[in-house]
């Protein structure tokens, strides 16, 4: 058992701990490569900030194993990310926020921000049906039936697993006739049954955006979270006073519980030709 | 610690253990009085079996609560039911079923039966959209999320929770103005959304299908489990050599943690003028 945290106030844990120093990095996860769809926005929102980003491709995807599975792997990737010297976490990942956000705020005193779909937005803009695009372990999540306790009655909300689409973000397949495929074959019916708002309530899928508009015409909104969450975790370091104070523009480290130069492959179209992945077992 | 049940191989964890005697009582227990809509379907196919009740009154309703409550309560009254010497355990509730199943499972060696929402006859029969009217804890429970992601996606899933409908039911408000101006605002914007199968995901529900179908006409089906869950049951007694030998009727024996003169007054309004309720704690 490691000390208590002397700054923090509450006790630490596990066997890292979070670090208190501004400069020290953020840490960001997802099952894979879907999460970069939050952190192009926090390092848009924080251009100052280290981003640690971790893809646990080994496991890819979280969507139809269990929670407790997927809690597991959140606490032993926190773990990880701590030992980098992480001052925050960034859980970039629908179903593991669903799955695992207040075990990893339990456990360590950060600020721990996660992901969950737009649904209050969309009950605001709908005029018509919002779908919820996820993955089933996030729509079978008790936060899920808390949103939709809250939002769900004053708009009909039509959820649908999208199976295939996580596959085609990791293998980068964005664009072309596979793609357009899978995407068109989910949201053609929904288009029929009058959906105006489609909320992306998983972070691989911004990535698809452009078929998805394609597929769905300029009127619809497809809504995402990843801005709303570079927000969130901008107010959190601010109040905890971990703002980075440098001027200079932060870096990125990029780490996979899979093959790293495959994910690099994907990571460099993704995010930019610079990027390296390294592997964490 | 109880000794291991001698003739069931698994040991018993809890303070009783379930009967082996036929002759024993079966067990069933809701939030409230929803179950009901279970039970006359268990004493329909199953004459002989004596049936003990619990409406958990004092609790009502579920949906709003998180799961962990939720499986407290169910244990709780699996203790209760134990100790009245029941052989078999039907958890005639959607959101206990979901929060709680697996662990009153692995407690007691004992048969337990659960309901969920009949998202595979309602995929198999629907050609336009399915509406699954639940609480918010059922329909955010894992349980759900598997569902989905095995009928989801070969179906259009329309996700609703119904405020104020098991209140209308646990107040034996089953027709009148009230009843059908709630259950007409819910179900008006699905059925202009093209629903024709309508899933009754809460075990209360059933008692409002006569306003329901006023509402979504003729042509639209109401699918509930009922039938499903008691057929279930006797094909769990019957493998376990628990069926009731006995030829005459068997008795119901009502309990609720709430107040049993008022709980009374609606048992008798849904089951019929001799019930008889009486406290447990």
């Amino acid at each position: 058992v490691s000390p208590p945290s002397s700054e923090a106030g509450a006790p630490a844990t596990g066997p890292g701990r979070p670090s208190r120093d501004p400069r020290a990095p953020v840490g960001v996860f997802d099952s894979g490569v879907g999460g970069l769809s939050v952190l192009r926005h926090i390092r848009k929102l924080l251009p100052s900030e280290h981003l640690f980003y971790v893809a646990d491709s080994a496991q890819v995807p979280y969507g139809p194993k269990g929670a407790d599975f997927v809690r597991a792997r959140a606490l032993h990737i926190a773990e990880f990310l701590l030992d980098q010297g992480a001052k925050a976490l960034v859980v970039a990942c629908n179903a593991a926020t669903a799955a695992a956000v207040a075990t990893l705020r339990e456990r360590h005193p950060w600020p721990v921000v996660g992901v969950e779909p737009a649904l209050k937005p969309a009950a605001a803009r709908s005029s018509g049906v919002v779908a919820v695009l996820s993955t089933e372990l996030t729509l079978g999540s008790e936060k899920f039936g808390n949103l939709l306790g809250r939002w769900g009655s004053s708009v009909e909300v039509l959820v649908t697993p999208c199976p295939g689409w996580v596959a085609l973000v990791e293998q980068g397949e964005l664009k072309g006739e596979r793609a357009r495929e899978l995407v068109q074959r989910q949201l053609a019916p929904l288009l029929r049954q009058g959906v105006d708002t489609f909320v992306l309530g998983c972070t691989h899928y911004p990535f698809l955006t452009p078929v998805i508009r394609e597929v769905v015409g300029p009127g619809a909104a497809i809504l995402e979270t990843g801005e709303a969450v570079a927000r969130q975790l901008k107010r959190r370091l601010t109040a905890e006073g971990l703002l980075s104070p440098s001027e200079e523009l932060g870096r990125e480290a990029f780490f996979t519980s899979g093959d790293p130069s495959a994910v690099e492959a994907v990571v460099r179209r993704l995010w930019g030709e610079g990027a390296r992945v390294e592997h964490f077992a």
